[in-house]
């Protein structure tokens, strides 16, 4: 019957991947079934005794203990296997050839000082430490570990944005600078797009399509899937789109996230919207509610966003202004819309589109509760009245067939100094009004002169819904809509979208730019031959090396052995 | 100073198109100044009150009440515009100029005994004793009135669908049937698209652009606003669906509705992907998580659902059975998904997209927080676990490294009877395992044979990120799996999708249709030239008329004058 037999060592610090070679090394020995080597952490002990690796001696255990765990045929084989465990230990690093590795960060940056960047991979609780350290000397950060809390890398990336450097993580898998790849990286054609990804797989994925699709990438720059958390707000991601859109190099850009915060999401894409070039959106479960705004392209999936990218990059589109009137016509107090609907389905999507523009649409007949009006009488800010909603029809005629209601409020709203744009709807066919525009359109011009006077410009925009064939005559009624000065076309989403494209413009000009601005990342450094310092992993170094990349492996061990409040005062000497 | 004057009449049903001609002519006397004439609803009142018009006397009137309000210049001006009601309800009803108005729906039919239609826009609480009355007929009923109960339409309409009837609505504003247009409805060119719509407007505006972008429709199906609720489950839309499906002139189905319900839209997508044609899907606030599922297209809104339908009507698609397994190789118990995952994005990837095709994924790191599961050692039903999430690498080297815990887990998966397709990826390039597939291509070589010892079908399917440089040899890795058993390809989406269309399909295996299936609507009857009955605003009946349709306008008044006790014992009488 098989034996479990434990070791447990105190005090002791191995990285993983040592720990994963005597794990493989020990598996070897006659005798042995299975073998755990881990530290005595929760969900380790759990996935040991998960494959039925169990004791008194593991479970009791402590995060900082190395527990050697084996299952053997026998004690003996047991024995012999853990009296090979220092044997194994001391046997030789990894096949990295280096002669020396120095034991300091600033040893290292002194033997290679145009490394431009550090990669760091230590357990999680050392790799703030480095990380500060490698910023301190002016390098570019590549924070591959994990179990770095979010506090930490708030501070990091804000340190790092003052120095106009990157800190690509914590928890980064995988960045590809200048067709050098680093940790998980593939290798990648150079070529014209550019992809920001706050995830790493999803990097990989997007780069490996574009490359099997005969394209390539100027860079990869991952920044940790937490970057685009509200707390994190997308720091490193904007310095990363920022350098991009300054490279000549980059054609297209697409940005990749895991599931973002949805209010940092939109951050992102304010400033995408000034990249000046085409940018690929792929945020992991946001909704895709159009294909393209402006210089925006959304793409459904990795995939898709990578045949986007080389579509573009080899068609680049016209890339113009999205806005067609002059914003300065507008009053600063003027910026709101007032919907007023005669169609249901057509003010429905209205709010649909409009949620990709506004922060806020109110509505009688709401698509989500919480945007319900007060009081349907009364417009508040953006607001979208459904006038053939039963609440107005109710021993009255539908909209569509009279007028008189919608009319009535357009004289009231266009009275509110606040607004900027009013649009309606105007169905024709059998049923309806037998001319609405004849009754429309001198309201419209009616209230164009009344603000005209009152120094305002109002934008009316128009939706005509009908045919050529219809009663009313489409033509007709689309002339005289435009000649009492309303913007108008056949379709409700055109309209829709010139409107949010117009109050989104509105609401920018009054914003500030709220987003901190830190010290531009030097684009050259993105350019210019990888160098680099590795601490931790040496696979990273092997990776460096296969790839012809100068680089230093640091022969690094935890500040004080270890001893975390030693650690601590040392720490606090040095920035002294 | 202006005075306002009332008058309030007890007792009388005025249909609301004679209320708006009313209040029009009394606005036209010299000395008015405005006019309100509506049933003393509370949200008349307040219509009202808020252009001014107030007084005790409206305040205190009631819904069954006529309220007639003046404001004008002084007394006598609102005397003499008040003596002249009566002669202005008396005046000549509209200018259809049908010789003999029958009062009762049967004796219409008797006269037009090939009317297939019967259009009903009475007050809603009188309109579903009409529909009943038009579905003992065997007509299809056009339900433009609203304010009817959502009890009464679920009643109503499956009724019908025993009949195999269809009731179009309540608050059904628009349908266009064999090139003729009922209610609001606009005058379309014949064609190869037939639209089904939850949603007025909705309708008008994708047929409007059809005919726009030069092609036409065969029938515009409306089936008011409610019908993709979840009470309601989509009874009118699945029969309109299932006919079009029928039709051989109908090359290509739209489907548009307001929000709708999320589960019966599902159970409507269920139906379309079995139309054996194209069709466009567009239900609005509804995510598009991809641009085709087979023979879905989805649309990102009512223009762009046109222009979908009018390509795939001109270019029409291959369309061919999205499955590429033999379902029969499975067991009836295999129906579950493992995913293990070494990619985090990929894994979120995975998830969002199956859930375009299944009921629910649980995950380790899940999208939705309800999703988690219970432990993330044990799968339950279908799984995605991401094995380079924090719980599984503290202390261990990620799965991208090290296969053990991956292979290990892919071990145990393949044992549950449950689970009919396990997912790996295979993320390769610097960083990650030197040879991954020379692991575990075996593991999948021995899964599959124990598998097939046990009589047992696994597919087994992976996706492999990486590129023809990278130090592994994407191709090798590629041909390894392939050689083992595994369906690869480089596309986590691609994979995913059709992981997602095999559990589908083992899904619907098991499924019993539960919809209830009732009499199928006669094709015919939406082919042959168009005869309606018109029970309600005579606009309608002049509609019929421009458009050369034969028509009788039924003079309708509420049963036993409005008395709505009497009327109940009627009706129960007429049943008898």
């Amino acid at each position: 019957m098989a034996i479990i037999k434990t070791e447990i060592r105190r005090g002791v610090y191995i990285d993983s991947a040592k720990l994963m070679k005597l794990q493989r090394s020990l598996a070897d020995f006659d005798g042995i079934l299975d073998t755990g080597v881990i530290m005595g952490t929760d969900s380790n002990k759990e996935l040991l005794s998960h494959i039925g690796l169990t004791s008194p001696e593991i479970l009791a255990s402590k995060p900082d203990e190395l527990v050697i765990a084996l299952k053997a045929d026998d004690e003996k084989s047991a024995e012999f296997a853990l009296s090979k465990v220092d044997e194994l230990l001391a046997a030789r690093k990894g096949n990295n050839d280096q002669d020396y590795q120095p034991r300091s960060l600033e040893t290292a940056a002194g033997m290679l000082p145009d490394a431009n960047w550090v990669i760091v991979s230590v357990a999680g609780r050392y790799a703030a430490g480095v990380t500060r350290e490698a910023l301190r000397l002016g390098k570019h950060v590549h924070l591959f570990s994990d179990n770095v809390s979010i506090e930490e890398e708030i501070e990091l990336k804000k340190q790092a944005r003052e120095l106009g450097l990157l800190v690509m993580g914590p928890d980064c898998g995988t960045a590809m600078i200048g067709g050098m790849g680093l940790a998980f990286a593939n290798k990648i054609r150079l070529g014209p797009i550019g992809i920001v990804a706050a995830a790493g797989t999803g990097l990989q994925q997007v780069a490996c399509r574009i490359h099997q699709l005969g394209s390539g990438i100027t860079s990869g720059i991952g920044t940790g899937g937490k970057d685009l958390s509200e707390k994190v707000g997308a720091i490193t991601f904007l310095m990363a789109l920022e350098v991009l859109a300054r490279d000549p190099d980059t054609k297209v850009i697409v940005l990749t996230s895991k599931p973002p915060s949805p209010k940092v999401a939109e951050e992102v894409l304010k400033k995408a919207r000034k990249a000046g070039k085409p940018v690929v959106i792929n945020f992991i479960a946001r909704p895709v509610t159009t294909l393209r705004d402006g210089n925006l392209f959304f793409a459904t999936g990795l995939d898709d966003a990578a045949r986007l990218a080389v579509e573009l990059a080899n068609n680049p589109p016209q890339i113009g202004s999205d806005i067609d009137v002059d914003l300065k016509i507008f009053k600063p107090e003027q910026k709101y819309l007032r919907g007023l609907f005669s169609g249901g389905t057509l003010a429905y999507e209205a709010q649909y589109i409009l949620a990709g523009y506004l922060p806020k649409v109110w509505a009688n007949s709401p698509l989500n509760k919480e945007n319900k009006m007060e009081n349907s009488l009364v417009s508040q800010e953006h607001s979208i009245i459904d006038l053939g909603e039963d609440e107005f029809t109710v021993g009255r005629l539908h909209p569509m067939m009279d007028n008189e209601l919608r009319i009535r409020r357009l004289y009231e709203e266009a009275k509110d100094p606040e607004v900027a744009v009013i649009m309606l709807d105007v169905v024709i066919g059998y049923g309806s009004h037998p001319n609405p525009a004849s009754e429309i359109a001198p309201a419209i011009k009616k209230v164009l002169d009344d603000t005209k006077k009152a120094n305002r410009h109002l934008e009316i925009v128009c939706v005509v819904t009908g045919t050529d064939e219809d009663p009313q005559d489409f033509n007709e009624q689309v002339k005289l809509l435009k000649e009492a000065g309303a913007w108008v076309d056949p379709s409700n989403e055109v309209v829709v979208r010139r409107i949010g494209r117009i109050l989104r413009a509105l609401a920018e000009r009054d914003s500030e730019d709220t987003a901190a601005i830190g010290k531009p990342v030097d684009l050259e450094s993105l350019k210019k031959p990888m160098q680099a310092i590795n601490v931790g992993l040496e696979s990273f170094s092997e990776n460096l090396k296969d790839q012809n990349a100068p680089y230093v492996q640091v022969d690094w061990k935890p500040p004080a052995g270890g001893n975390e409040k030693l650690a601590g005062i040392l720490e606090r000497m040095k920035n002294l």
